[in-house]
């Protein structure tokens, strides 16, 4: 088997720069287009005007034309009268100026004496309130620069001076072909098979290639073997397309095909760059036009995507690339990086207690919910080996400036509810998103003591008195004042394949020889909660197959389990049910939301608590099974920092 | 004549609450769309995903699958050696674990022994490189909420999960009525007879509905009498259409109709809004459908647009209104504003020695280039009087941010040549965006004093010395070091209508009884050169007729002298050659460009620089005629704040 190392990889910045030499000053070509379909397009050529603008002398206010000259010497206590039709003429805005008058006045200040006769109680001075000609525009003029990219106002613009097309760069037409054997079309997306792979990098990639102005050519995928691709590449090449890109696919050798073949058929720039993810970009000239093999993996498609295609669509234009909104903020965990790598890290961003914190999302290449889920990229330059907590970043924001304003952060336990109130945010107030990180419940609470989030979900079981989350809380969030408010009780226990065919009854089970379990991480209330259940029959973990592998979700434990992975694992009853699994009952714990006292009047913590007493919320929880939220939103404390108020709601529990 | 004054203007804050409360709660249908076709769409529903991400466990790498308690006890020291087929499987990335294998061992990090063995030197741990199922997505998660807007990576998102049609808000079809009896429609701009006013008001909202994401149903023009007005509200609500957009008529009154009509047909909520420009705007509700009548001037209805029906635009999606990128600068000039009206200013935005100065440009509401040529507008509240030189105001930008730190702001004089320069500088970078003001000669020296633009125009005459510019410096700039850049010399003259036929011959004929003429404003270079050459003669300006006249461009004196409103005027050469005038020529006078040095280095006037000695700019100013650009570019005089430089190069005079 053939294995690809890189032999000649370059950075990101000496690709960059190799690109732009090669392609920077490509134009599309020049159309000519009828101004009223010129919208956001790119002017080839300077536009002067054709008509002044306007070409009369005209009114510019609803009253009476006079001769400025007639009204000289009036005022309050000596008011002047004009003769209407003779010395004044009525006009309205817009209309030209009768013949020997030079200025306007309002109808306001004007007083009838007769059916004949005006008062006026103040002079007009020469060509006041007269829309002059030429005063917009005069013929001539420069209008609009080449190289100008046209808003509404410009439209109107070039048809009041008489200008009705425009010269313009074309929208730069581009190919993209998606390669892999196993491709299912993504109109079929529902009907995908197990084992099959969704062909969506190509939709994304057009969607990307729409937003930033081109004309998006997709084709249908194409098997991956070389002769496929040697035909596909020669047809691409013949087309009217002013850029190629293949999208690798995912069989073995896929890349170094299309690199060979770039590399005959034309000239091979770059193969591989030193970013993560996006690292086996390719970069060529096809024929005479520019080629761009993406990665196959999404994420490593899109960064490629924008770093190497979307100037091009800028530059084809005449136009520079614009740059990304970027805000600085403050990084929540410790993220190490590979020296020598540019990576660019998918973080969620939101604004808590006036500082902007980032805390960082899964990396996986593959991961293209990260990029969903993120509010911003950060980009670790290759010299660094990574960042600490607490360091400034600058974040290039995914979502709009101040929808950051609008971000509720929530850190800590992983429950399905959350998806609840994340939809029912957005309903209430489409600005506000629900942006949550699953560390676990102990997590949770280390990231409020650090100011990280506005609250935390935790379930936190004191195995000594058998109450949720107030023993943890007073452990570690000394000094830091929170309320605890109950958001449900919920069932939790083994989740096991439908008929539970391996019999496993309680937690004795875990420990048979034919038993494999999925674990959650440590530090999750669900971690606890299984070694309290096994401290309780008296049993250390030593035996326990399955106990060190270790899932961040409820849903995650339930997959391995559907997938047969594993037998059994610890979750909540709604992840069972969500997958048509079967469920024995362990117990039921209270999960309270931990809201910092300083967060308690935000805006959007207060929204959060409405919608959690709401009707509609508890009937959208009830009917996810496993869930008890009759008292949802019930304060069960009020901890100063130093002690738990004296009155706290008893009902809580 | 009805004359209509406004009886119950509403503040803007009254109209638009108002306006909120009558229509925020409107949608649009939902539609079920393919995603591969729902980029920008506003989802109606919260989406689930359907499948897992991925369905089985896969490679992360290229390397090799193994099981990893095989691999435990390795290391540098004590290599372990794998059998390749039985131990260690080649796996590419996106492969599925062969069976019995958990870990991934990537290719770098394996030495080949022979064909069948590899030897490694560490251990790998259980999951190492895998992609696990539901890694990505487990089915039933939320994938997205609803009211979400669908970007690219989203709908790889819902294809990968399974979900290949969406339920989303339809856009918002926008009905667009233009009235009016002298309209020419827009695609005749070109045809537009002296008089005929092209309609280019329904282009202009057209495109803005487009931009903020609506669909536009533009209308044919129509005339503005009663009758018409009725049968055209009548088809509109009868449409599809959700909303429905009139522009005014000119015609007198056509306004009133309309307010009645509305008042007819449906329910006036408001006429008449306290603000400038965009007072006459009309809001109501039309046989059950959001009714918007625009003012008929462009300004006016842009600014309405954007208070009213931009809003409607987005909660007709479920959206809210996204707010407006603003930055805070300050204002260059003291601008008084009316008590009681909300003002909408048009200012020019630039960073002229880390400071952003806001310019204000022209105020009339018919002046649709002001838009055009805006980088920003400032917003006066209607309890103040207006905002003072030096004042910070909030300016919501017209372009990208980073633009503004393209912007080169040159205040000065006006010579058509800055056309050209403005046009070459965004040839050579499109980012590069010229802003001029016109403010004469002296008030771009004292806009200098003020730091507030990066190079002034100025061709201020030295009667005593027959100099340019450099005792103006002197008086003005003490202690502000500038470097005067000859720009070109010109030929200044009296234009005058085509065949000359009041027979003009110099300035003695400019007190003749039947010449009117045209000047300039005080304070420019034709002014103080008109007074000089009257001087020279011996004469006063008592008894010129239009000496009070005031016109602040060249172009602006040349299109009263066009249309017949003067028989004469002083400009120079292109002035006339451009609007086919004839020319007698006066003088030959400099024009520099005057540079503080604390601008010099900025890359901006650097790019100025080598424009204006580049030979196409030569030629291009020599094209435009009375021009002599053969030392543009060279320094001729270097002022320190206190005196002059020795070495001034010769050759610039």
């Amino acid at each position: 088997m053939k294995r690809k190392i890189y032999l000649e990889m370059h950075t990101l910045a000496e690709a960059r720069n190799k690109w732009r030499r090669a392609v920077q000053d490509r134009r599309t070509a020049v159309e000519e287009l009828p101004v009223i379909s010129a919208l956001g397009r790119v002017l080839a050529r300077p536009v002067t005007a054709r008509l002044s603008v306007p070409h009369y002398h005209g009114a510019a206010m609803d009253g009476y034309a006079v001769k400025a000259s007639d009204t000289f010497g009036a005022s309050a206590v000596r008011p002047k009268h004009l003769t209407i039709g003779q010395q004044a003429f009525a006009v309205d805005t817009g209309d030209p100026l009768p013949q020997g008058t030079d200025a306007v006045i309002m109808i306001e200040h004007v007083d009838p004496v007769d059916a004949h006769t005006l008062e006026i109680r103040s002079a007009a001075f020469p060509w006041q309130h007269v829309r002059k000609v030429g005063e917009d525009i005069v013929a001539g003029e420069l209008l609009l620069p080449q190289q100008h990219r046209l808003r509404p106002a410009d439209l109107g613009a070039l048809l009041a001076a008489g200008v009705s097309t425009v010269s313009v760069y074309a929208k730069p037409r581009v190919w993209i072909q998606p390669t892999g054997s196993e491709l299912v079309p993504a109109q079929d997306a529902a009907k995908a098979a197990p084992g099959q792979i969704v062909e969506f990098n190509g939709t994304v990639i057009a969607a990307m290639v729409t937003q930033e102005g081109g004309l998006a050519l997709l084709q249908a995928g194409i098997a991956d073997d070389p002769s496929t691709l040697r035909a596909s590449m020669q047809q691409a090449a013949a087309s009217e397309a002013d850029l190629i890109i293949f999208n690798a696919g995912s069989s073995a050798g896929s890349e170094d095909y299309t690199a060979s073949l770039v590399q005959d058929l034309g000239t091979l720039l770059v193969h591989g760059v030193t970013m993560m993810p996006g690292k086996p970009v390719l970069l060529g000239i096809l024929e005479g036009k520019p080629f761009v093999g993406l990665p196959g993996y999404p994420v490593s498609a899109i960064v490629a995507f924008e770093q190497f295609v979307r100037p091009l669509l800028y530059w084809m234009q005449g136009l520079a690339e614009p740059g990304w909104t970027t805000v600085e903020a403050e990084m929540g965990r410790k993220m190490p990086s590979k020296l020598g790598l540019e990576e660019f890290l998918r973080v969620v961003v939101g604004r808590v207690q006036d500082r902007l914190v980032a805390m960082p999302l899964q990396r996986g290449a593959g991961v293209i919910t990260s990029l969903v889920r993120a509010d911003g990229l950060v980009q670790i330059p290759q010299e660094s080996e990574g960042i600490n907590e607490g360091e400034a970043v600058r974040v290039r924001l995914l979502r709009a400036e101040e929808d950051l304003e609008h971000t509720l952060v929530m850190i800590g336990s992983h429950d399905n509810t959350v998806d609840v109130m994340a939809s029912e945010l957005k309903r209430v107030d489409s600005r506000l998103h629900l942006s949550s990180s699953n560390v676990g419940s102990l997590g949770g609470l280390l990231a409020l003591k650090r100011g990280q989030a506005h609250c935390a979900g935790a379930h936190l079981l004191d195995t000594a008195t058998g109450d949720y989350n107030r023993s943890y809380v007073e452990r570690h969030l000394q000094g830091i004042p929170v309320r605890l408010v109950q958001l449900v009780r919920r069932r939790q226990g083994l989740v096991v394949a439908p008929g539970n065919p391996k019999k496993i009854q309680s937690v004795h089970d875990l420990f048979r020889p034919d038993v494999r379990f999925v674990n959650r991480q440590t530090g999750s209330g669900t971690r606890i909660l299984l070694d309290y259940e096994l401290a309780k029959i008296g049993r250390s973990p030593e035996g326990l197959q399955g106990y060190d592998w270790e899932e961040y979700t409820h849903m995650a434990v339930a997959v391995n389990v559907l997938s047969g992975s594993a037998d059994c694992g610890m979750a909540i009853y709604a992840a069972a049910k969500a997958l048509g699994l079967d469920f024995v009952p362990v117990c039921e714990e209270r999960y309270d939301l931990v809201v910092p006292e300083a967060c308690w009047n935000d805006a959007k913590i207060q929204a959060l608590l409405r919608v959690i007493v709401s009707e509609r919320f508890r009937r959208l929880v009830e009917a996810m099974g496993g869930y008890d939220p009759s008292h949802s939103g019930t304060i069960v404390g009020i901890w100063n920092g130093a002690a738990w108020r004296e009155a706290d709601d008893p009902r809580g529990d």
